[in-house]
C-alpha cells in the first residue's frame, strides 16, 4: 500500500492537547484500516520562538516541503505579544503558506444539527447550513510590497511623523488558479460560486472580478457565477449564510469573512481547514490543515479544549491529500455520531449545563464510533 | 436666530423618495420650532451622470463645500454597471468624502425594540444593541497610491499577463484624528473603545495601534481602550454585539465591519450615518449625512422605501451640525413612537404579513407623532 507522510506541529496553546487526539485517530486508522503513516513531529509558533528563537526554523520547513501533509494545530498566546513582528508566532505560520505556496485555503462553514442552538443566529436561519469559502492565501496585502512602517518627518500635516504601508497585489495567473480551485470544488457541492471583492472601489478587485469571470467563461460555463460586494457580502452572510455554496475571495476579505461564517454556526470549536497548493511529483497537492479556532491560551493545559475542529481537518487531509473518501467520510460520520449521542467538551455545553467530557475523552469517544 | 445651511443630494433609486421625508421633516422644525434652514438640491451618483457626465460636477463639490452639511440619500444602480471605473456614482461619493475631508464615519448600529424580532439573531443577543462604529472614511486602501491595474508582461509565471494594486496607506496625523472623534463620542456614551486592525499581518496595523494607544495615553487615559484583530471582531459581532460601545478602525475595515454590524440590527431600513470632517470657520464641522443603505433599484419609484434611515440621519445632522439636541432626541423619539404603534413600511413587515405604509404615510406619521 502507498505510505502517507504528515509533519505534526501542534505549536502552543490548546495546540499540543487537540493534536494528541488527532495522533490517536491516525493510529486507529493504521491498526484497523491498513493504513500506512509516516508521521514526524516538530516545532512552530512561540514553541519554535522559545526552542530556536524563531517561529519557525529553516530545518522545520524544509521538513514541511518534503512531506504529503502537516497538520498544525494552532499558534500563538500572551507570552510572545511583545515580540517583534517578524518573530510572532503567526509568522511561522504565514511563513509555512507562503514558501509552501498554498495558495487555496479551503474552510467550511458547516452547522451540525445536533449544535444548532449554539449559534447566536436564529436556528432557522442556520440549521443545514454548509458553504465553504474558498481564500486566497499566498498573496494580496499579507505579502505585497511595499510595506513597512517610515517617517514622515518632512511632511508638517503630519502629527507623529510616521507613515504605515502595506501593499495589495494581486497577478491575473494569482487569482485564475484559485478560482480554478473554487469551480472544481463547486462542481463536486451546489455548483454554484460567489465571488467577493470591492470592484467598487479597488482596481485589484476589478482585477478580481475580471480574471474569475474570465476563467468561469472559458473553462467552467456550467458553474453559476455570482459577484458581491465583500461588505454586502458580510451582510448577506449574516442576514441568510444558506443562499451561499462556495464563496470566493482575496486573503483579507477570507479572513474576515470566514472568521464571520465560522461564528454563524455557533461552534468555533468544530470547523477545520485546508490549505492547498500545486500538485507535487506524486501527484498530491502541497497541503496544510489546521483548525480555524486559535491557540485559547486561557484554557490551554486544562482538558477543556473541543479536539473535533483538529480531527476534521485530519478528514480533510484523508479527503484532499491521500484520495481515502470513505476513510474521511467514516471518521466525518463518527464525529456526528458523537454528537448526537449528546457527547459534549466544555465549549459545547449549554446554558442549562451538564457534563462536559475532557478533551481525551472525546477523542476516545469518536474512536468508539469508528 | 442662526441659519443653517443644508444641500441636499437626493442622488439615485430610492434616494429621491426617502430624501421627500426629509424635507417634510425640515419643513416642520421650520414651521414650529423657529429653525432657519437654507436648503439647497443638486445632483449627485448617477443622476448626476445622466446630467453631466460626470458623477458630481465641480460646480456640486464647490457648493457642498460652501454649506454647513450636506444631505445625500443614495447612489449607484444596474444603469452604470459599465460605466468605467472613473465614472461609477460610487465615486462621486467617494469624491464628496475626500475633497470635503471627512474622515470621520459614524455608522451607529442600534436595536430598535419594536423590531429585534427582524434580526437573523436570536432577540436576547441583540435586544438593546447600541455601537457606534467610527470607521476612518478618507484614507487607507481606498485613495492610497499607487494604483490601478497594469501589464506584467515579462513575467512569465503570470498567466494572463495584468497585475492588479492598490496601496493601503496611514500617517500617523490621519490615525490620531479619527482616534480622537472615537474617544470624544466614547464619553458622552459608554466611554470604552475597541480599536480593530490587523496588526498581526499589517504594518498600516501595528502604526494604528500604536497611534490609538499614543492617543489614548496622551488625551484620553479616563476612556477604557481595547484592541481586536479585525477577525476576531467580525466574530465578536456575530456571538456578542452587545460588549462593544465605541469601535474604531480604518476604511475598509469599517466597510464591511459595519456593514455586518448593521445587519445585526434586522433593519437596514432604520440606519443612519454621519461623516464629520474639521470645524469651519463658523465653528461646526463639515458635514455629509446619508442613509447606511443603498439604492435599491429595485423598489425605487413603487413608494415602499423606508424613509426613516434618510429621516434619522438628519437627526444626526441636527446633533453633530447644528447642536440641536432637543430637537434630535425629539426627532428620535418620534421615530419610536411610530415603531411602537405598529407602523410599518413594507421592509417591517414579518412573514405574518399586515399593512404596509407607504414611503409617504411614514413621513407623515412621524411628523404627526412630533
Ligand atoms: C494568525 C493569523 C496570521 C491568521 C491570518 O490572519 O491569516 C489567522 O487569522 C487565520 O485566519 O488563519
Ligand atoms: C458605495 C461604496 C463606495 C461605499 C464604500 O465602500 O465606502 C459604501 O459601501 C459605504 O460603505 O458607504
Amino acid at each position: 500500500t502507498d505510505r502517507y507522510s504528515l509533519l505534526i506541529l501542534p505549536g502552543d496553546g490548546i495546540g499540543p492537547e487537540v493534536m494528541a487526539e488527532v495522533v490517536k485517530v491516525i493510529d486507529w486508522f493504521q491498526a484497523h484500516r491498513g493504513m500506512a503513516f509516516d508521521v514526524s513531529h516538530d516545532l512552530v509558533g512561540g514553541a519554535a520562538y522559545d526552542a530556536h528563537g524563531a517561529p519557525l526554523s529553516d530545518a522545520t520547513m524544509a521538513r514541511a516541503q518534503a512531506v504529503d501533509a502537516v497538520l498544525l494545530g494552532a499558534v500563538g498566546g500572551p507570552k510572545y505579544d511583545a515580540l517583534d513582528f517578524s518573530l510572532k508566532p503567526e509568522r511561522g505560520l504565514l511563513r509555512l503558506r507562503k514558501e509552501m505556496d498554498l495558495f487555496a485555503n479551503l474552510r467550511p462553514a458547516q452547522c451540525f444539527e445536533a449544535l444548532a442552538d449554539f449559534s447566536s443566529l436564529k436556528r432557522e436561519i442556520v440549521a443545514g447550513l454548509d458553504l465553504l469559502i474558498v481564500r486566497e492565501l499566498t498573496s494580496g496585502i499579507y505579502f505585497g510590497e511595499p510595506r513597512g512602517i517610515h517617517s514622515d518627518d518632512n511632511n508638517p500635516d503630519n502629527e507623529g511623523g510616521r507613515v504605515g504601508i502595506n501593499t495589495q497585489r494581486y497577478t491575473s495567473g494569482e487569482i485564475r488558479r484559485v478560482a480554478r480551485s473554487a469551480f472544481e470544488l463547486a462542481r463536486k457541492r451546489g455548483n454554484r460560486v460567489c465571488s467577493m471583492e470591492k470592484a467598487n472601489v479597488m482596481e485589484s478587485g476589478i482585477l478580481w472580478r475580471e480574471e474569475v469571470t474570465w476563467v468561469h467563461q472559458n473553462e467552467y460555463p456550467d458553474v453559476e457565477l455570482s459577484h458581491m460586494y465583500a461588505d454586502n457580502g458580510a451582510m448577506q452572510l449574516v442576514r441568510n449564510p444558506r443562499q451561499f455554496d462556495v464563496i470566493v475571495t482575496d486573503n483579507l476579505f477570507g479572513d474576515i469573512l470566514s472568521d464571520a461564517a465560522a461564528m454563524l454556526t455557533g461552534s468555533l470549536g468544530m470547523l477545520p481547514s485546508a490549505s492547498l497548493g500545486a500538485p507535487m511529483a506524486n501527484g498530491r497537492p502541497k497541503a496544510l490543515y489546521e483548525p480555524v479556532h486559535g491557540s485559547a491560551p486561557d484554557i490551554a493545559g486544562k482538558a477543556l479544549a473541543n479536539p473535533i475542529a483538529c480531527i476534521l481537518s485530519f478528514a480533510m487531509a484523508l479527503r484532499y491529500s491521500f484520495g481515502e473518501l470513505a476513510a474521511a467520510d467514516a471518521l466525518e460520520a463518527a464525529v456526528e455520531r458523537v454528537l448526537s449521542d449528546g457527547v459534549r467538551t466544555a465549549d459545547l455545553m449549554g446554558p442549562e449545563g451538564g457534563h462536559p467530557v475532557s478533551t481525551a475523552e472525546m477523542g476516545d469517544k469518536i474512536i468508539a464510533a469508528l
